[in-house]
């Protein structure tokens, strides 16, 4: 290898000036992994042709993990919980680390959690679906009988009514991850919860179904018939694999573009009657109290929201130059048509470009490729669904809703980005 | 609950025989899982309003698991390697457990491995990816730098050329995991190669690369530029997250539809050139030997191709009456149009119902919702393409590639299911 050649290497930094239009920062700003990654980048040992240890000597077997687990490097990657939420660990919630990920596919050791009893070990042999109430024969279903319905496969979000919740009362916690971490999107094989129901045999009075899960608090939920005869699964698999522990396994109910809630884990039982039950979780829990005392009930559909994944609190922006603005936007109503970004907090917005599989209820991955020069922005994403509808700002939605509920908050979000490239949670007017 | 009540649900055995056409076998044939259902179902304390533990104490806080793992109940599903397969475990491969999945994602815990050195700890924050040769730039770029060009996202799956290798010389495993397992399927993060080279400038000799891994075997192999410039993409992230280790971490070259042994993991070097190295892997290796003793050379599509995976070896048929098949197909040429079935070893074929998404170069699921009355059955699928290419038989391929070869072997796959519902994997004239 020639002096010279080695030269033209070592001097890439400004490899992105000429071809892109950006270049990577140096000294002051960076800090971080950025500074490691400019110390690491100086360092003759890293350039060609030295050898880093991990090409001089054998890697792990193929025997070594039957089941695999990320990198030691990305030890940082987890769902997180913040402890002062609720009193109680089992009934709490843990978040989906969105700034760490990209695509559309969520990895199931990743996907948030929401418990109201801690997550059970249920035994799959021993598992029961029970269908009874206004049915012609109430029946109870193995998991082995339920396996032999025709199978669907689909991805779909699931979201927590309460995703965001802290957010009404402006801006609180510091990351997406905990702003809007309580998402995940997967593709989950079952059966349809139709078919299961014919088995059975409506009684012609039949108009809503009970839910209700085999974990120690028995959540329930009221599911409109017409609802759990549209598009309602119930899933044994979760990204090609069974559901995990934590999401339900053996059994749980996916209602694509609905609240979270409503997707009962554990599933044990589905009532059919005439009315809705208005079990806890729907009265004194998932309703929305609005400012003059009254709440709004059945607030199922996840209105159309979305955020900007990176830059945000947890992932700052890094370099001058050439960056990347990648977001997640979705509808429970329908397809993501367009997202709108702005780094002026919404004086002006740019087309987003909506990248990878765009599908009903599911999240959708959007980009922006654009110069940073140093300056602050207020980044904000604006997504739009096959309905018509845009996503409203924060201040549009209190003024329709006050900030009493946690519920149902879609609003759009602003990430401040100081010249030092940190980012932070705020509310503008 | 009323005795009446409870009496009808006990005897539900019968759910399926009215509206689905067939009834829970019990008694002679059952065994393993089988059995246990159906003792687990008869047994009182299973049906309610008996209440399992699960349902009586707290589940696991959601502090339990940063990073979930599947439940202990899904202990079996796991990569396999064979031991007698290969001299080093270091230069081997594991299976995926295609029987135990659904859907058309694999989750990155199950994806198969095959290394040349093991699989090493890269440091992402040291690595280097170096661009050389016939470019107007040589170039070295730091994880970070390819973070900064434009990012896709592409579901594709990757076929070990070796795949159903085995078998070329007639019915040698007993399992869909060890005769198709060297297959997955998940979505990309990355950004395109074209963008990359662009950034170095190519010289107008330029035809040919050579893609180089970081691993201590060097793995390395030729890519014609015409496919580096139409959709070759460095990924950085599977199924949302970072690559795992053992898939390259933390980057690897993504080919679609072509052999994956193309798809260099650790990712460290790309020189470009005016013709093919004929490296190790592209002459002594990942070339079809003939019958005449000359080599097919640059075999780099993996034609149309599936695979029922349940029932096979490893999933038998647990009960007579409504049964579902499951299964895989996939080409490097495009998109699966259509999968037909044979339950009597290709004698009369019925169209499989294809559900979930249909995409370029990636797996996509087929079932048939048949009903078995116990007779002995010989299960094939056979995969149609949008180039018109339907997959041919194992006799057919070894008319005219002879049996030397291990690679490109996408024959239909037979297997036979015998009255007691256990399946072996077979070859028919």
């Amino acid at each position: 290898m020639s002096r010279k050649f080695f030269q033209s290497m070592t001097s890439r930094r400004g490899f992105l000036a000429a071809g892109v239009g950006s270049a990577i920062a140096t000294g002051g700003a960076a800090q971080g992994l950025a500074g490691e990654l400019q110390k690491a980048a100086a360092d003759p040992k890293n350039l060609p042709p030295n050898v880093p240890d991990w090409s001089k000597y054998l890697g792990e077997s193929v025997a070594a993990a039957p089941y695999g687990k990320p990198s030691k490097f990305e030890a940082h990657v987890i769902r997180r919980d913040v402890e002062w939420l609720t009193a109680s660990r089992e009934s709490s919630v843990n978040f989906t680390p969105l700034h760490e990920l990209d695509g559309i596919i969520t990895p199931n050791g990743l996907c948030f959690e929401r418990h109201h009893a801690g997550a059970p070990d249920v035994n799959p042999v021993e598992h029961r679906l029970m269908i009874n109430g206004l049915v012609d024969k109430p029946l109870i279903f193995t998991m082995d009988d339920l396996k032999r319905f025709p199978r669907y496969n689909r991805i779909y979000f699931l979201e927590c009514a309460a995703n965001s919740g802290m957010e009404w009362r402006g801006a609180q916690l510091n990351g997406c991850q905990f702003t809007h971490g309580m998402v995940h999107n997967v593709m989950y094989t079952g059966v349809l919860l139709k078919d299961v129901l014919n088995e059975a045999g409506l009684k012609p009075k039949a108009k809503w179904l009970m839910l209700e899960g085999g974990d120690s608090s028995g959540m329930n939920r009221s599911l409109p018939l017409e609802k759990a005869l549209k598009d309602v699964m119930l899933a044994f698999k979760m990204n090609g694999e069974a559901l995990r522990r934590e999401q339900g396994y053996p059994l749980r109910a996916v209602i694509p573009g609905w609240e979270g809630n409503l997707w009962v884990k554990w599933l044990r039982r589905i009532e059919v009657g005439d009315e809705p039950w208005h079990a806890r979780e729907e009265t004194s829990k998932y309703t929305d109290l609005l400012a003059d005392g009254r709440s709004r009930r059945f607030t199922y559909f996840m209105d159309a929201k979305s955020v900007v994944t990176s830059p945000s609190p947890q992932s700052p922006l890094q370099y001058k130059g050439r960056n990347v603005i990648s977001g997640l936007a979705w509808s429970g109503r329908g397809t993501i048509t367009r997202v709108d970004v702005s780094l002026d907090g919404g004086r002006n917005w740019r087309e987003a470009r909506i990248d990878g599989p765009v599908l009903e209820a599911s999240l959708t991955r959007f980009y922006v490729d654009f110069d940073w020069t140093g300056q602050d922005l207020l980044i904000q994403s604006r997504a739009h669904d096959s309905t018509g509808y845009v996503q409203p700002t924060k201040s549009e939605l209190r003024a329709v809703r006050g900030v009493n509920s946690i519920y149902h908050n879609n609003g759009i979000q602003t990430w401040h980005v100081q010249p030092n490239g940190e980012v932070e949670n705020v509310e503008i007017a």
